[in-house]
């Protein structure tokens, strides 16, 4: 083991330190978001509760978060929006996501695709939320595939109108929040044809109800019914049936069309102007990684608080033993924990780039966001439903009674998975900007492209490395983190350039082919993002263990890889699981500490079995 | 790659031909109860429905099962009961779960630790459930550990009673199925004490509504409310304030007391005869890990005849391409369907070992069916909601509505990790069988027995070993999943050994410590178990190839191992997950042909997505 410095006691002094952590630079918001959600007005709603009162409940405590200031897209900076945001996660996540639809994607979609236009007339509106409205992007038939979009909208010269057109089912609106019972309009994402050309997808503002409810004329809304949670978000279906709208209603920050029909934009390549287009949205997934960390942080809480009160089976002093003095308890919670102080730090990073980015912007600035709010998002989803069903489990049946929280935590943020991105599509951009570059346009997927990029760059076969500090330091770690993640890069670029280039394999094919070792390197570069912002975080000297913890954690699941490739040898690789259980136990006396560090409110924890 | 007997194709022939697989010798059985749960009686309950409704609508439905003859303990025979049980398991699992407590806990109590007076005045009226009765063992301080209950039953040598009390709040029943509602009568386990002794924990069947419904005197019955899943049973807590039953109630094969208060009994010693009486209620996880099969079955149905449809990004021809043609997509769904073959051989030998030791009783028959079914009842309940999980995600958002069933078999079966004891505790429990050999008794988790059994035997420090043949044929991949598992148990045994014995480290300590490695002992032998019944398991040639997936699959997830003590070399190593996709690839167009071998009925998978 290394020495490390002598750790701060447990206590409140400790909390208060890794709060600060935590928070960063935005307590404030997050403190007052923190108070607000600590209401009487935002108490959990019951588990019976019917599909339409829960709806009516999480409107207004959504219209209660907009009176007290979140998602004001004209007030707010950046940074402290998603910081509300993230806050939010931490109580009702049908509120949350809401909120995220409210201000995040509908307010975010004018905000960036529009112009001052657009801005005057919708932002206030938004943002107290008397223009409810929806993010009318994902079809029936193309879920993930946005580039491919059926809808369209059809400019017509004479009465300067689009016509605004779901051609057949498959191209239906579907999945949209906002829409079912609430929204009266929509930024609706069709394909754009004026002057007899098509254009590619662009974003309007579509009214799809007027102020009594009623849908507008030539607009089919149809409600998705029951999900497995986040039923107080009202889903649906949105037909267009040549439904016209002004010409004012083109979103039209990266592409104008001019009275007469003609087409104009400042970005020249199509396919630039659409990754430009999509690109402009990455807020949603930078927010929803957020979310993603503040829900696990909320189960953890629980699961954590009731181990330290929980006791079962004897122990030989007549005493029975607390649930978390048990090693496989240990190694459920507190891996997760050090895992989501990482996810922490590599979050705040990014959010440092994203403003840094908005305020002086560059190509390869957006690149990076876009890349990295992919990867933490899709990596902190599925981190957050494997750690909750551990929460579930160790609480036993506890865990398993609605007043417990955990089952409506596991229900309702199992979609994120799915939502903002599915996961395994955003986890193979991720391989491909590593593939390519920072030069590469970050979501195409088009093969031409493809091929182009892997014939045109070398892989380097790398010198077979040692890694005798692998385990040892935090250097020597982070370098195991970054080998293995060069390692595979470069070996999935050549194995695709040998299909595509040698074996002649369609592209499309030969990136299938590749998916598994795709996902590896995927997980590779995550978890050395993570652990590379963990090493510049400052904070307690707690969170060297704890950083130290998920690494080797990291190391310890995948360690066959190192294996194969001689980095660790046997010797080192064996004595991985023993040094997760000794760090697992220099945590547990700071366990009651490092949940608490989270800062999640009693209010919103409020399940009994966590009362402290 | 091996050669292989050339494929059947698939179709019809082949799907029946892997029908008659899983349903083996209890087709007959397994299509009566198909039949009656396809009927209109049994549709699915509306997701909104209120919990008293979902509660009524369950005991109907128990009710008309009933009388279809599911659960009649006296003219089943019991590999029948269990496939009628598991065909239940294909359905509503709410009422899955009040059958088996009505008919497997409750009637399996009377019927296993209760004698002739017992059967002949409670079995008929548990069989047609003119007695909805509760099966009250655990209590809220102790979930896992039933030696320590705290409820007491004192007998009154004056009136020829037994007083049967709760002396404080961690004594009280809790969890209890059909407690909140239904119940009128319960197996009531207890600390028995006669003639000032204690005798250990005995049943007792006591009354706790008369038959207006209404609690008997001195029965205080709450109810534990909404949970995650599983609203149709009504579960609640059981509180006894000295509450009186005849001497009669004591369920009394094992343990008899006289009118006079004096004990006898024809096991000697308490010990012995707990781990008896709790051996003799091992039905239920036999048909719990049954059950958790057949949810994994439903899921993984609805989730590959999606895949099978659905289309998503343009292929090279400009058609999309399906789903299930994704490598990530045949990943998560074909290793899960080549394990699911794999549980249902060992569980069909768990049965045969079941019946066999029901008509000739022996003890080491009995310590291995106890082991079997703990050990498949924890690897399958764990697999089924890992399974269930990529299942959702692999439907996308069509997975989370709740019209498309996955919600509620993820949100019904993920309690079944907890219930009928704890996937961890029962872990332990087959590892510490692993490290005692046949003889010791198999609940017995008694620290002096621990330390006398670790003290007492010779572990072998196994000579290096390695598996040329380890990935390349059924006798190469069977010796190494043994060489596995008893690598995996020598080293634990000796590390127990070391630290009990020289180190003198406190037992429940030293056990603790070594959790982590019971633990990969035990998925090694449960894998083990698997694949001996797999290749055992006669039917169509692809079951050789689904053989071969589960066992390559799960080398890929340990490989680490094999590599760390060089049985495989690192080029085996590196070769295993092409070869796991190439598996993968060569199963692609048997998927629809595999999952309709499980038999689901088109009534009971429901869900539109996965209409065929």
């Amino acid at each position: 083991m290394t020495t490390r410095a002598v750790h701060e006691a447990p206590g409140l002094a400790l909390t208060a330190a890794l709060r600060s952590v935590v928070d960063g630079s935005y307590a404030g918001v997050r403190d007052r978001v923190r108070r607000t959600l600590s209401g009487p007005d935002f108490a959990y709603p019951e588990p019976g509760i019917s599909l339409a009162d829960h709806r009516e409940s999480t409107m207004a405590k959504t219209k209660l978060l907009a009176a007290a200031g979140v998602g004001d897209r004209q007030h707010e900076d950046v940074g402290e929006r998603i910081a509300a945001f993230k806050t939010v996660g931490l109580g009702d996540l049908s509120v949350m996501v809401k909120v995220g639809v409210q201000f995040g994607l509908f307010g975010g979609a004018i905000d960036r695709l529009g112009t001052e236009y657009h801005h005057e007339r919708y932002l206030a509106d938004v943002a107290s939320v008397a223009l409810p409205g929806c993010f009318a992007m994902s079809e029936l038939g193309h879920g993930s595939d946005v580039k491919s979009l059926r809808t369209t909208a059809t400019y017509d010269a004479d009465t300067h109108e689009f016509v605004v057109d779901t051609p057949d089912e498959n191209a239906r609106k579907d999945w949209i929040g906002n829409a079912a019972a609430h929204g009266r309009a929509a930024v609706v994402f069709a394909q754009l044809e004026t002057a007899g050309e098509g254009r590619g997808v662009h974003a309007f503002v579509v009214p799809i109800r007027d102020e009594a409810g009623t849908p507008m004329p030539g607009v089919t809304i149809t409600d998705c019914g029951p999900k497995m949670g986040l039923n107080g978000v009202d889903n649906g279906r949105l037909v267009f049936d040549h439904v016209r709208v002004p010409r004012e209603a083109l979103l039209d920050r990266y592409g104008q069309v001019a009275a007469d029909g003609s087409y104009s934009s400042q970005i020249e390549s199509p396919g630039r102007r659409f990754f430009t287009t999509i690109g402009a949205l990455v807020e949603g997934r930078v927010a929803v990684a957020a979310q993603a960390i503040s829900v696990t942080e909320v189960g953890l809480t629980i699961a954590t608080r009731y181990a330290l009160r929980r006791r079962q089976f004897p122990t030989a002093d007549g005493s029975e033993q607390l649930l978390l003095d048990y090693t496989t308890h240990q190694r459920r919670l507190l891996p997760a924990i050090a895992t989501t102080y990482g996810l922490e730090a590599a979050h705040a990073e990014l959010v440092r780039r994203f403003a840094a980015n908005l305020a002086d912007p560059s190509e390869s600035g957006q690149r990076t966001v876009e890349s990295l709010a992919a990867g933490i998002k899709a990596y902190a989803t599925w981190r957050n439903t494997e750690t909750l069903d551990a929460c579930r489990q160790c609480c036993g049946g506890k865990g398993y009674l609605w007043e417990n929280r955990l089952p409506a935590l596991l229900a309702d943020s199992e979609i994120f998975q799915t939502f903002e991105g599915d996961n395994t599509v955003l986890a193979q951009l991720v391989v491909k900007g590593l593939l390519s570059g920072v030069a590469a346009d970050f979501e195409d997927l088009d093969l031409v492209g493809l091929v182009k990029l892997v014939a045109g760059r070398a892989f380097n076969r790398m010198d077979p490395r040692t890694g005798h500090d692998a385990l040892d330091s935090d250097t020597g770690r982070l370098a195991a983190f970054q080998w293995r993640e060069e390692h595979l890069v470069e070996t999935l670029g050549a194995r695709m350039k040998k299909l595509v280039v040698d074996d002649h394999v369609d592209p499309a094919e030969a990136l299938n082919r590749c998916m598994d070792h795709g996902l590896a390197a995927f997980t590779a570069h995550l978890e050395r993002v993570i652990l590379e912002a963990y090493q510049s975080l400052e904070g307690p000297a707690v969170l060297g263990t704890l950083r130290e913890l998920f690494a080797l954690s990291a190391i310890e699941r995948d360690r066959a890889y190192f294996l194969e490739h001689g980095y660790l040898s046997g010797a080192q690789s064996r004595s991985v699981p023993g040094r997760v259980d000794a760090l697992c136990r220099e945590l547990r006396p700071y366990a009651a500490s490092l949940v608490d560090g989270f800062g999640v409110p009693d209010e919103l924890v409020a399940a009994p079995i966590a009362t402290r």
